[in-house]
């Protein structure tokens, strides 16, 4: 899809340095940037790769703003440059095509399933009984679609990816390759010698515009739902045991684990591999350092770190103490002996004040 | 299923508060249930949603006896909730009905392959040749069973498993979406410049009434066999190196990472994330907090807890310093500054003494 | 494949002590060897399992020489056991049979895809447009790989993997079951009140003999590749996010994470459950200790430990003080104690100087 400079800077709230009506057709990095891409350079010390670089213009945030004529290259200068590249993306690979509509011959899908004649359904994917298929929704390969469950409008499902019976998967949400939607809870009571299964009754419901990374897993509820509210995002490989309630546009990046019943409210962020113990609370807003783990409630807005985690600043204090706690024992040893020292001097002192005469050296 | 809910108080050993006739189909939440459901009310703070709730009876701890007979509803009052729980949804779900037996049509099957007839294969799973599959066992969809792999009788196979070639499934047990038993081991050798892989010759070995997550893997063994031993429940997205010995009725909570030639005892709990390092043994009965480390033995019945792990009580003392680590930091610079004060007072006491002649002040 | 003893010998680089021209078919455990089988024995300890096993011969590491004659069996003495062993495995599993090579008929593959004849293309796979498959590559079973995606000549793709298009998998390269190449990245900005995507247009390139482990998930670059250099392998579960770069002959092991743009440099070494945070650097032939959080760039030939990481000779102090962190307040504690004795004590000897006028106690 080719554009002018200036259209594209229209597009992204940019400002054109260089030619404005210059054709742009892609977005490369520097290293891989033809004669009709642009390219992105966010740091100064890219200049070296830019020398070899075959970009035909260059995005370059605002804060360097003066460098930007010394670049040599016709400039579209953006205040967000996550804003500005994502948006330039979107526009450019907007020309990919579609995959077509309609259902692979080698996928099966029950008599009893509605499709939207718009969806599409990939090779060897299997739709139970009553599965519902909305406008727009694109199945990959080998999807499996459990009895009953729901995939809203505009979907996308990654190959391989589980969605079990009953769930619900909201509009425009995005399902990774090898996720799982609905596997049954880690819910077990002990019956003598053995561990017995807590049935999961329950479904996993997913809002609007919810996305879930790679081989990650949610898991149904006992009863009710699992449920990730609207426009949230997981990355890939994450745990959320059954009954958890994940807020409105939370961010849980790789390998984060929530236990089973576990809340987390809205606008909230948990950096990777962040682990949370069963029935706690993170409020929304709140911020988790990668790799906490939490296992008391989060107030609303708070940013906690540490294992178990705690107020964020605190940690970091703790933190840089922790790597010097050898110096703080050998100052506390030194200072027993500096503090015995004294006691004998004053012992020597109070003797000689005396005449000799002995007296107890702890006073 | 249809019961009475005098029928349902002897199935769960629950006393009846209210009418014993009152029919009953099903469990749901309080805020799902219909005029033929019971619903857990397990905390006094869900009283707000009970008004809402359509539910015909509860199921109410014992604890909560004093105040069953304000809820108005007839209550189901129990002694151990989730086993109560459990089994009403074991009971109540009974109906929902099996699947068929037989081989679905897109199913390979090889030739050689020994399948019981009350066995279901579902679409597109592959079964070598030497697979031996007994009575009762349902294999999902995509599932692959490579070659002389034996998997016992009930046990469930959920879509996208992998289990590989000579591994053994034992009577019962269930295998999670997209779990992988008898992917090769990490173990390589230094050949010069490069890794070479050591092979793996070995199988993986679960025993009877043995749980599998979601994404769960456990390598095959060099020689031998992994193992993972009767009754033991692995959660999703769980590792268990090459060699490792799960023994019976152990819990492993999701994202658990064993090593290679781990050894862990019966009856232990493990809970989310923990990490054990190769060749380490966790003794019998032992608990592993959340998020551990452990690097050292484990002996049986202990609970330990931190990075590295050790003994789980002095652990919660030592995070609760560590978190006012500064507090021990600064008490010691003005303990220090304090001693220097006394130090020179002493100094000027004994001066005086000496009618100011010099002394040393160190004593 | 039968060999003596003796050829063995040569091929591993040990020394025969017994029977040169004893036969032997393959390699066993203690426990399972048979009368044709060699048995590894590293351990003394398992002089016990020796008694009841049916071995031919033992493989015995060069440090147990002394022990050798008084074993009982012929033994292949060695000086790397690891090696000797990979090495015998490689030899006595070669005979079992390579798949036959060719396109299984219920496999999908686009007409614009280039096959070598000798690749074997397992049942279910799926290879879109544009696809190339080099000669001697064995994909599995249900293997989805994306338009214009190249898997190099003799890799072994596992079961349900599935590589996204665009990618490259170099030669000799191992995806292990269930492994994701190529997936979107975890990268969003802020629309107003929600996140949106910023798309991914790069790929994933792997050099020449990678190995990624089981449900290991590896994210395309938002622009350029995410890129996994020559003899690098990688454990299952890892996280590997987009635009990370791994060095040659790096070694991840399970449960690893990497966030976005993080570079991990050649012969390195990261223990299991490790994550680096996102544009962090890892120099070369560094070790990270297991279960770190590394949040700083961390030197070449380093070796680090811990959450937050540093030096591993210092977090290993600071751990073992950690652990009796009570000990060190209380100590303080005494001390404070005792200074305010010895001030009491000084006050008394100063006030008996001055025959009892009041002196300031503070000096």
């Amino acid at each position: 899809m080719r554009s002018t400079l200036e259209e594209l800077a229209q597009r992204v709230d940019a400002q054109v340095i260089g030619d404005p009506q210059l054709p742009i057709d892609g977005v490369a990095g520097l290293r891989d940037a033809g004669p009709t891409d642009i390219a992105p350079l966010f740091e100064l010390q890219q200049q070296g790769e830019l020398r070899q670089s075959g970009a035909a213009a260059l995005l370059v945030p605002a804060r360097l703003r003066d460098h930007a004529a010394g670049l040599g290259r016709p400039v579209l200068l953006c205040q967000d440059p996550r804003r500005a590249l994502g948006l330039l993306l979107e526009h450019l690979l907007a020309a990919s095509e579609r995959p077509s509509a309609g259902v692979h011959p080698t996928a099966i899908v029950d008599e009893a399933a509605v499709l939207h004649p718009s969806a599409r359904v990939g090779p060897f994917c299997l739709l139970e009984r009553g599965v519902r298929v909305d406008e727009g929704v694109e199945l990959q390969a080998y999807c499996h679609v459990g009895a009953d469950a729901w995939i809203e409008r505009d979907c996308r499902v990654g190959s391989h990816a589980f969605v079990g019976a009953g769930c619900v998967v909201g509009a425009g949400s995005v399902l990774g390759p090898g996720s799982v939607l609905g596997a049954e809870g880690f819910g077990y009571w002990r019956d003598g010698q053995r561990w017995r299964r807590i049935p999961s009754a329950g479904h996993v419901t997913l809002g609007e515009g919810v996305e879930i990374g790679a081989n990650t897993c949610v898991d149904r509820a006992t009863l009710g739902s699992t449920r990730i509210d609207e426009g949230a995002k997981l990355d890939n490989l994450v745990q959320v045991g059954h009954n958890a309630q994940v807020g409105a546009r939370a961010l849980l990046c790789a390998q984060v684990g929530l236990a089973g019943s576990v809340e987390i409210g809205a606008d909230t962020l948990l950096g990777g591999q962040v682990g949370v113990a069963d029935h706690r609370r993170v409020g929304a807003e709140a911020r988790i350092g990668a790799g906490s783990g939490v296992a008391t409630d989060v107030a609303p807005g708070e940013t906690v770190s540490g294992y178990p985690a705690f107020k964020h600043s605190r940690w970091l204090r703790s933190s840089v103490l922790f790597r010097r706690l050898d110096r703080l024992s050998d100052g506390l040893k030194q200072l027993a002996l500096r503090v015995e020292s004294l006691a004998e001097r004053l012992q020597a002192v109070a003797n000689s004040e005396n005449d000799g005469k002995p007296v107890d050296p702890e006073g």
